[in-house]
């Protein structure tokens, strides 16, 4: 990010026609933005949410409340011709209210899906190797997956994206994304594993257990960032990575939703510290761990809403709250312009 | 609210192609939805955004940062011309951004103000009388107030209105704003009297000061609302109560910004106790005392932005949550429709 370009836009937040701060956090995230865009009056207009979807051979141990058919039969809901227009999942609906566009893709769904004209087929394999016993995919794979989502991110963005929403869905992945926090954090497995779509508490002792053994191998170490999305896997959470760095690369705001984006994000900023300037936390979502990766990330959530779908939900929830951000540095006048005297 | 609808609305929510509650707090947003709009898949459309605009006798006291001619100084500057539309301030700039329509009332600015297309011209008196003193207002003001804002809450909701977001200006106005709080919750100043748009230690000592006394003055009781409003005052706050009692006489969604806008609910629901269905919170502002007026409404704020601006600036910024909430009930596909299986 631009930091004389924020400079300005501080400074310009403070001649607003407004008590200094009285716009709080909105005042912070419109600096921000107008480093992400170079400008102190930033204009970001169109908004994307690039749902991938992955599967996960750690679902074998019984770690979702959710049987693996879900994931496929979900990409399905997120393409189905309905009343309203296409895709009848939460994200759908969303991005239909606030305008954003939603791009589906399969990263590595462990089914034969059928080509629909608005599915990105970029499956890397069918779904991940199974992380409790061995490593979830190749170094091959990874990159692959990586390079797949920055491909999409790219063209979200030749398609008008200022604002990029990385979401997923994936049943099982909040396992792969509790290991990859417990690494790349140094944190117990307790503190960063949670109930996912709501596991009993039988299933999440065992949870805890998968991961504990996966982290138990002789696997990849936090200083090889790669290495450790390689070992502990995800598929779309290695495709988001792509999103996010491509986005970062093209000068793009990312707006992160919650548990398993942040454990993308994680393998990110150790890959490229820089791309913390572009990332933008949505709500603090429901699942444990991800207050501990906000905290690492330096980010601050804009709501509080108890979220824990996924899907990108909340980051397109967020998306009007930063496009408001950077209209009130855009076209607020001064005090100066608006002849409003000014406060002691 | 429709009792009935909101059961079946929870029903449909439960059925709907998503771990149960992992949309947290826009569930239960969704459902009061169903209820406001008497049907389980409401879809509320028009967001409007109403600023009245009023000025304090109690300013003599010296209880705000900014002088009094702040006051007409903001409404021009919410009907000025600029190079991004109509509005140089912070509500037009969020209202543009969301598609929110801004209208702009004269609830007794003490000022001659130049007729305006888009002005509404609506004003009782050149500001309340010192409520330090006397009663700020008489009983036949204080009508006249409410009349004049339920009049122009009715004119949004024929120009599409779903969403009403009463808003406010008025230098000064978080002096009664706290005197009617500290009354109808029974509370001490202390505890609902804040900085307001930023004073200073001696001059929030000087307002808890002003407010004691008026508040040990021979005048009202908690148990005679509307008496409570016209001793205590504030035109743009009979106003906004005017707004809400109309807005919920049609059954629309009131969408409550900062701490001004919460006293003129505190009136409202104390009058009409069915009121309290309509009101939606924004974010919890803030101002010292936003946090009680919430607690007594019952309502949950979905964001913490720390906003203390007004103009109803938060309430125009949830207007997307609260439209998206109303699409997840409206639009997502049942796990039957979706052929999505269910969990465990």
């Amino acid at each position: 990010a631009d930091a004389e370009v924020m400079q300005q836009a501080r400074a310009r937040q403070a001649q607003l026609t407004k008590p200094a701060g009285s716009l709080g956090l909105l005042e912070d995230i419109s600096v921000r933005l107008a480093g992400v865009f170079g400008t102190p009056q930033p204009h970001p207009r169109g908004v994307a949410v690039i749902v991938a979807a992955g599967d996960h051979g750690v679902t074998a141990e019984g770690v979702s409340a959710y049987p693996p058919e879900v994931t496929p039969a979900m990409v399905a809901n997120f393409l189905a011709e309905t009343p309203w227009g296409s895709g009848g999942a939460a994200v759908n609906a969303i991005a239909r209210t606030v305008g954003a566009r939603v791009y589906v893709a399969d990263a590595g769904v462990n089914a034969d899906l059928p080509a629909h004209p608005r599915l990105v087929a970029a499956s890397i394999r069918r779904g991940t190797r199974n992380l409790r016993v061995e490593a979830a995919l190749t170094p091959e794979e990874t990159e692959a997956a990586v390079l797949a989502g920055a491909a999409l991110a790219r063209q979200a963005i030749h398609d008008g994206a200022d604002l990029l929403v990385p979401g997923e869905m994936g049943i099982g992945n909040t396992t792969p994304a509790s290991a990859i926090s417990a690494r790349m954090l140094g944190l117990d497995v307790a503190a960063v594993t949670g109930r996912g779509t709501g596991v009993d508490d039988v299933t999440l002792a065992r949870k805890r257990e998968v991961i504990s053994d996966a982290l138990k191998r002789q696997g990849s170490a936090a200083a090889d960032p790669l290495g450790v999305l390689a070992d502990l896997g995800g598929l779309e959470i290695a495709f988001m990575l792509g999103v996010m760095l491509e986005a970062a690369a093209q000068r793009r705001a990312i707006v992160l939703d919650g548990f398993v984006e942040g454990s993308a994000a994680l393998i990110g900023v150790a890959l490229a510290p820089a791309l913390g300037d572009y990332l933008f936390a949505a709500g603090e979502c429901a699942e444990i761990g991800h207050a501990a990766q906000l905290a690492h990330l330096g980010l601050t959530p804009m709501f509080r809403l108890g979220l824990r779908l996924g899907e990108g939900t909340g980051g397109v929830l967020a998306a009007p709250l930063l496009l408001s951000a950077a209209a009130t540095l855009r076209e607020m006048q001064t005090f100066a312009e608006a002849s409003v005297p000014e406060g002691n």
